[in-house]
């Protein structure tokens, strides 16, 4: 495993240098190219590149660790990195949008000294590196159609399960009517399942040969509620997990976030609970806080969490189990629902 | 014409309603779909529309008029709005990087009661369309790819010409050593030219079936100074000309744009005008203006646009005359080059 991560991070240099040659190429000032690689450097680096690793884990599970060139496995790493890009381009922006001051334990781009709305280009930019990428090293593919397609999709996907939740939840503007599980759901699906769960493995399935649409509907259909269950696991540990495992304090009362909890708590308060929620929640004061936190321990939010992941895993390891394409192999799926049951960061 | 552009303009709603019938479809909650819908036609509607209906009037004199389908009329008109919809990408947060206040006769999108930053996603969003209009209308094309990959490469350019253009002219720091005539050349060309003269021909040639990289290389070395030609033109014409005419009144001197005539004038200056331009330019109070415009007097800026204009003819024709590639009717150049030689607006 420590040598899939030193593989991984082995392609990143080969990458930035290609991005970089074709610059100057073009003749491009100086100056345009140091910022360019600057921001380059601070958004896509930092990360835990889960993502990003995933796709060729899930391809030497597919095709079998021996059957693989070192060729095939550069080009998964090498579509891992198109996936940290991506998320790049979503976090530079999505910081703005939200006013956030810090990520990855650094400032946020656009609060860096000089850089400013500058950032919004530095944002469409590193999205473009993606299909730089994908035209130099895959084109001569039978598959490269589909990974345009892929990327154009779950960007879009992502797009849309951002704007809803920004119209829903905005920080400036507390209204808990606006809320809904349905709403949650779609948000958490669009805004996070498609681009970090299905795009890894279909991006591995592509690099495998798989050509059955029946194949990625049936990935779907597992990924996409394991990206559900993940999600919701990151909305419990934001109020309930420890700080000093999960390495923030979590902010999504605070922040008017329409995250799993709220929903949870909104379908089952009474009127007077709903009150406090209604006052208290999407402000920064301690004592508002506290109040939501009481009305979460009356309604057993915390309880109704523990119920829904052990439904979860049985839900979705039946599902795995019941999975009859011979293209694709459980582990992948096992693999992802090991790393995530009960996980506490 | 007239006939053209309502063909162009029936096009809209068929292409609004699909992206609305896909969203409806996706079971994205009601108040998101009604924000993409007030986003779409706040923002792509409402402009000349020159670079839309460049598209089908290139088929025509490449194909022959009598020769086309309607459905290839309506293919082309397609292609005309996806660079429509580009380009309301690009201006949406051009808006929000400038500082802006209006466009096109209406408030910038991010400054619309309740939308501010929620309108960086908005510009995403408007980019995905054109992937699902090409997907939707093109899959089964010979030069699917191709238009993708066009689409692609014309984006990354025109924001590498715009990230140029923004750490070289910040409004809010005037530095005119900054400024060069190579780096106006680079910004004109990648910000503008690509995707507004070269990428609609091209788009057009794709759908006339043209496949000789050749002559694709012809119309982009004529295509490329042209749209270099018409931003200069740009640049003349907000500081000489009529506001009446070009419907605004220019403020590059205010703004701090590294435009060609501050470019010209810093080139030629002495260093007692130097001096007054560093001074003065990129000030908003009417004095500084005056200043900098004296300086442009002195050093006849205005008389070098006229021999420049004169040049630039001059040698596009020469261009455009000799080109040679069998495919390529001299007609599509000349009918750019009359509608813009001399222009007042």
């Amino acid at each position: 495993m420590a040598d899939a991560v030193k593989e991984f991070n082995d392609v990143f240099p080969v990458l930035a240098q290609e991005l970089l040659d074709h610059l100057r190429s073009l003749n491009i000032p100086k100056n345009a190219i140091e910022w360019f690689d600057r921001s380059m450097r601070h958004n896509v680096l930092g990360g835990k590149m889960n993502r990003g690793l995933t796709v060729a884990a899930t391809l030497r599970i597919l095709k079998g660790d021996k059957d693989l060139s070192e060729e095939e496995i550069f080009k998964a790493n090498l579509l891992g990195w198109c996936i940290e890009w991506l998320q790049a381009f979503f976090l530079v922006s999505d910081d703005i949008m939200d006013n956030s001051k810090t990520r990855r334990g650094l400032p946020c781009w656009y609060r860096v000294d000089g850089v400013g709305m500058v950032a919004i280009n530095d944002a469409f930019i590193l999205e473009s590196a993606i299909y730089f990428f994908l035209k130099k090293h895959f084109k001569k593919d039978s598959y490269y159609v589909d990974l345009l397609e892929l990327f154009h999709e779950t960007t879009y996907q992502t797009e849309l399960g951002q704007l809803l939740d920004l119209i829903t939840a905005p920080e400036d503007n507390v209204d808990l009517t606006k809320f809904s599980v349905e709403k949650h759901k779609f948000i958490v699906i669009y805004k996070t399942a498609y681009y970090s769960f299905y795009l890894p493995v279909a991006l591995a399935m592509h690099m495998a040969g798989i050509k059955d649409e029946a194949a990625f509907k049936q990935a779907e259909t597992i990924l996409i509620p394991l990206g559900e269950y993940f999600q919701v696991q990151d909305d419990y540990l934001d109020c309930y997990g420890d700080p000093k495992t999960i390495g923030k304090i979590g902010t999504d009362i605070e922040d008017n976030k329409c995250s799993w909890l709220i929903n949870q708590a909104i379908a089952k308060a009474n009127a007077e609970q709903r009150k406090v929620l209604d006052e208290n929640y999407g402000k920064r004061d301690e004592k508002n806080v506290a109040a939501v936190k009481e009305i979460f321990k009356q309604l057993d939010v915390e309880g109704l969490f523990k119920a829904y992941e052990e439904d979860s895993y049985n839900r979705l390891m039946g599902l795995i189990e019941k999975l009859d394409h011979p293209l694709l192999h459980k582990d992948v799926f096992i693999t992802f629902m090991k790393r995530i049951y009960k996980r506490t960061k």
